[in-house]
């Protein structure tokens, strides 16, 4: 077995991989939370489920695994400032102040005008070193696909084009 | 414990979130094989790791489990023709016959022009349903940088811009 690259060059790499810009948001008792990813991908259409891949520092990691329920809300191009409100450690209180929050059945915060919203029951959750991966079984779904997306890119959000 | 939803509104969901195209590939003894996949994304950066989603019905998917090598390829913005060929099941023999085509440390095909490539050993694989989670042990990644991504949004292969 070889070791793994470094950690300076992995992130360096892995700036290449341009992905969607996501809210996960959970809820625990009475208490809302969430944060901006990108590590999340379809896992299987039937049954229906995603994976999402959360630090096990994160405060939205143990509000998921307490609750086992989180929302997966694809954010739309013009959602840049809601991204960064959910990435930047000062702004918590203000995280649900600003856009259209609702429910769909587990209760997890949902971003109405958000792209589309997966709402998801916890299914697996494998630890894996720093991080866990979490499998969410998709139980509702909200589309708004009026807009196009927010991408993430190179440490920059940027937006998509018609290939030329 | 709620249903899912169906197979045809997850589909229809899970197009609203872009993600850039890979090439997932791997060899088995002399073999090569691979496959085009969105289903992408990091996991940790120490140890450095990625999650990739694999159909089990795919070739591809037996390769790895038997070889516990691969690459994941990250197309560049003028590559959509060999994205196509790597998910066309009739373009088999004729997937590695264009391109620059070499290997790191694991052996499985890197694409000498792609975006960057993460030569990966099988770390984790975790069944789920039709598909399988391959946790990626990244040993080695060769970055080349010098252009933009492939990325695919509601069925079609998009560019990036910048943000406006």
């Amino acid at each position: 077995m070889f070791d793994t690259v470094s950690e300076a060059d992995f992130k360096s790499a892995m700036k290449n991989l341009a992905a969607g810009v996501t809210l996960i948001t959970s809820v625990s008792r009475t208490q809302r939370g969430g944060m901006t990813a990108t590590a999340v991908c379809s896992l299987s259409a039937a049954p229906a489920q995603l994976v999402v891949c959360v630090n096990r520092q994160n405060a939205t990691h143990q509000m998921i695994m307490e609750s086992r329920k989180f929302c997966v809300n694809v954010l739309a191009a013009d959602q840049s400032e809601v991204a960064h409100r959910f990435s930047n450690p000062h702004a918590r209180t203000e995280r649900f102040e600003h856009g259209q929050w609702s429910v769909l059945k587990t209760g997890a915060p949902v971003l109405m005008d958000a792209l589309v919203a997966f709402d998801c029951e916890l299914g697996e959750a494998i630890d894996s070193g720093t991080h866990s991966i979490f499998v969410g079984r998709v139980i509702g779904v909200h589309a708004q696909e009026q807009c196009s997306p927010l991408l993430y890119y190179r440490s920059g959000y940027a937006g998509i084009t018609a290939h030329a």
